[in-house]
């Protein structure tokens, strides 16, 4: 039986390498997804998720994270919890419980400290002066100030059959206050099913909150539907369904697995994405829309290149 | 062209009479719904909801409420949010915005202050005996503290085939600081579509989550079928589904109506729901599990008496 992965953005590759090798070794999906993205959370450069995401309106940085396990369905969430190192073992631990797995705010913080989860501030400077010089940008120009809506998400298929879903996320830019987007909703954000597979969404959280479509793609999935075809669909009828209601669609993307460790990503905008199977190692691809389609091929050195110093790049 | 409204328990049995009327008096399903959800927030012995509402384990009682306007997909939603008199008025606002739309505790509570919504200490002191009493009866005979989690759910088409859906609670008594239930999540504890219909669920949300059974009830009424019929596949399809996978399925029941003001009902548990079309006028009717489907019938005289002096009794 084979293993895999699938993980949104450029972001994910450390983590997925890593991972793939703990699954190569025979390492459960629950660990493996858990160390996978929580090394996105730890490093400073990527600014939205865990450590050095942006902040809110008021300068805080809010994360939101969620685990799904497929055997059991069972799912434990967090959202807009400040100053703990890794929402996403916080996510994890709640998926234990029967009752009370999703929880926000000062709550999810009281359940990380009694739970001796490690705290830490998580606003580098970095993210400080990117916000400063967004606020002074916004006023400058009068621009609408939401913007960046990077969520890490994954799925994986380990060797044993298991599968598991989580997310992690500080949300859009500038958010208000307490806002939660659909990176901790099950069905929107993530879902997973062992027996068929998983599915994860990055982009405009409010858009994909209004059609549920982690969870559409993953039952396309179970009614034999390849995965590539599932989440074009999705993606495809739910940008002109946004179109026809509200004029305009937001920027959506997915990726997926089913069981069989066959994966599919779909987009209405650029986007990169990391896939590691049994077959082949951790490697970046980046997709874009073609019509109803999604097109993808792996990304140059220069793109690699160009991130690289994109992300590092010193800020005023 | 008739209107119609389905709401979630004995409860809204006057949010939904009043409400019936505007909608035979042409008023829209958006004005109506808010009505009768916040008819049900205000009253203060429904235990469950708004005023009066059943606090968390620290005696604070926190809300959650959704709202969804199903011509545009447009959603709001609330979780944790204390001391404001209609959480259901708050969701409704923010589902005007694209950015922001669901908001958290401290993030929510700010919100609602900055656009003048009503304060208001919403712990009963009735509320605050069954807390205590609860919390004594837990220690002594060493029970699971969770207990009731009853939300108001209502499903709102008017004659104008306006279709609206919103939600209410005060979640699982004795909850943990912070959590959310199925309520304020989309496709879990609400979906709507006015080409379709509308579903929204009560019962263990933390179930009802893993399944987002309220998307899937609207989506099979998209494939044509019949609301009573498209409920019951979800209820007993889901409820088998959580014993295979987790060996317990919580209490889930779930009300939908469909464009045509058709409805159904469907429940693993004793529930009581209300309705009203233009033909009936309001009714409480009483349904029940019978294999794989719901059986109903209209609440007796014995059964509305037993449930006024149940919710009115003193308590010590």
């Amino acid at each position: 039986m084979g293993f895999g992965m699938i993980a949104t953005w450029r972001m994910a590759l450390e983590g997925v390498t890593c991972a793939s090798e703990m699954l190569k070794n025979g390492l459960k999906s629950d660990e493996c997804i858990e160390k996978a993205i929580s090394m996105v959370e730890d490093y400073p450069f990527y600014k939205s998720v865990g450590y050095g995401g942006l902040p809110n309106e008021n300068c805080e940085v809010e994360l939101d994270s969620a685990f799904m396990d497929g055997n059991t369905l069972a799912i434990g969430a967090v959202a807009g919890i400040k100053n703990f190192k890794n929402p996403v073992s916080i996510a994890r631990k709640l998926s234990e419980d029967r009752f009370n797995i999703f929880l926000v705010g000062a709550g999810a913080e009281k359940f990380a400290h009694e739970n001796g989860f490690e705290r830490k501030n998580m606003l580098t400077e970095r993210a400080k002066k990117t916000w400063k010089n967004r606020l002074e940008e916004i006023k400058a120009k009068n621009l609408s100030p939401y913007d960046g809506h990077d969520t890490v998400g994954m799925v994986c298929l380990d060797k044993y059959k298991n599968m598991t879903t989580a997310t992690s996320t500080s949300g859009l830019f500038m958010k208000k206050r307490g806002r939660v987007g659909d990176s901790p909703i099950s069905g929107s954000g993530f879902y997973v099913d062992s027996k068929i597979g998983g599915a994860c969404a990055t982009g405009l959280g409010e858009d994909i909150m209004k059609g549920c479509l982690s969870y559409e793609v993953v039952r396309l999935m179970g009614e034999g539907i390849q995965p590539q075809q599932a989440v074009e669909k999705v993606i495809s009828e739910f940008s002109k369904k946004l179109i026809e209601r509200r004029k305009k669609a937001g920027a959506i993307s997915i990726v997926c697995m089913n069981h069989k460790g066959e994966w599919g990503v779909g987009t209405n905008v650029e986007f990169s994405f990391v896939v590691a199977t049994e077959r082949e190692d951790a490697k970046v691809y980046v997709a874009n829309q073609q019509g109803d389609k999604t097109t993808y091929e792996e990304a140059t050195k220069e793109w690699m290149d160009a991130y690289e110093e994109r992300i590092k790049r010193p800020i005023e």
